[in-house]
């Protein structure tokens, strides 16, 4: 496996590969979650490149792009041990510019949940990705489940700007508890993390109720704030697959979502219906 | 020479292509200075797509869209003259979608002359040029340095997005009388068309003066006002190739832009010294 640090050498590595090109883009302290995705991406594409960047204009100013957990030596044995072709770990110095454009994710859906907390966050997401797809002249990109409003809002980039490439949703994955699996968990305290487990099962109570015939969503709501109790809640949200509201479950096309406070630690959740 | 209306036609007939792709991205209402571009693509491109497109988001709300020229069948045969492979003119509809990314030029360069009279042009500019960089996966992308500022930002987002395109900037094509083609000299009227000449002699002076020692930018600029009288001056700057305004002449890095308006008509022009 090729370890990659700069831009230019990532240029000459992709001229000289033959056959399919799989992406997988990470922020690095890889854990289960990312390791489904690249070995998704291994499964379906000759080449797979896993590209490990803290993107500093994804974090607001009061965010923790400086504490976001690094751990660059072990995220390189993960890759190669998951069959990765190469690891691309460029300095933000070499992948930004003092003058360059920026893209603005359509306010529609980045405005809402994610993004009405951390806004411009989607931005930042949608501006490093262009660059990574090009970059990498990738024909598939891997993206979880987790992030499932960034989900939307990249394939709403590739649809519309009509990108060459193909956006590939995989599966959550989640502790035996039920928590799902987050660079940012490595913040949780020990005290924490038994609150932590409320996001997950308020998820999994909603999912049984509807599951025994209840289609409202107020009453799912209400009950899911039930199980977050004491949490600080940013956010419980019921949308469909375009993530507009709705009032009234539709199987196959809901998406349940919840933003919360653990402690210091702001943790997401959801699940697909 | 195919004739192609709609995105997935384009993609249809892309997908089928074999050697390079020059984009030849137009407006229509072609003139000698397109035929030029079309040319020098066919010259070094094995299949050549002449995009007509008049691109609604690059228009402010009070300006030509409307009754921008448009001249379909003529333009059609020229691209067929000039030896293009394809012409692509989809509808607006086809092109943009109701929740899409836009593309914000980076203020430095888009801020400044054309972008101060026009804000939010460029963003436009580069937003469809996105899209049809991607759709005709062209590796070559020839635009005239007319629009020398366009060239400039068009250059900046290919080098920062890391685009697989390579820009080329084609000579400006004037009439024998000096005035520079565009589209929209078909504005002009007669009375006018004498007075537009002073665009051209204006620049044609400035370099003559540089050619007989002259390096003061102010001394330039004066001149080139007097020369421009009567008509109503948006601009006249001198620049180097990154656009910062510059009080010295320097050889090969000076690029001196005016704009004015003839009548009705915003005109604009520029020399590369």
């Amino acid at each position: 496996m090729k370890v990659i640090k700069s831009v230019d050498e990532l240029r000459e590595y992709v001229a000289g590969l033959n056959g399919s090109i799989g992406l997988v883009p990470t922020m690095g302290a890889l854990h289960e979650g990312h390791m489904s995705l690249i070995k998704r991406a291994v499964s379906e594409s000759k080449n797979v490149i896993v590209s490990i960047f803290v993107n500093p204009t994804q974090f607001l100013p009061d965010e923790d792009l400086h504490k976001y957990p690094r751990k660059e030596e072990a995220d390189i044995k993960i890759c190669e041990l998951c069959g990765a072709s190469a690891v691309f770990m460029p300095s933000a110095d070499d992948m930004y510019f003092e003058n360059e454009p920026c893209v603005i994710a359509p306010p529609k859906f980045a405005s809402i949940l994610e993004g009405k907390t951390r806004p411009g966050h989607f931005d930042g997401v949608l501006r490093v990705l262009t660059k990574l797809f090009n970059l990498t002249k990738a024909n598939r990109a891997y993206f979880g489940k987790k992030d499932a409003q960034q989900l939307l809002i990249v394939k709403n980039m590739v649809k519309t700007m009509f990108l060459n490439i193909e956006i590939i949703a995989c599966e959550i994955i989640r502790e035996s508890d039920g928590l799902a699996l987050s660079s940012r968990n490595a913040y949780l305290k020990e005290i924490d993390k038994c609150n932590a487990l409320r996001l997950s099962r308020s998820l999994f109570n909603a999912s049984n109720m509807i599951k025994n015939g209840e289609t409202d969503a107020a009453k799912i709501k209400e009950s899911m704030l039930n199980t977050l109790e004491p949490l600080e809640v940013d956010y419980v949200a019921i949308v469909d697959r375009e993530f507009n509201e709705i009032s009234n479950i539709k199987l196959t096309d809901t998406i349940i979502l919840v933003a919360a406070k653990v402690g210091n630690t702001r943790l997401i959740d959801n699940i697909w219906i």
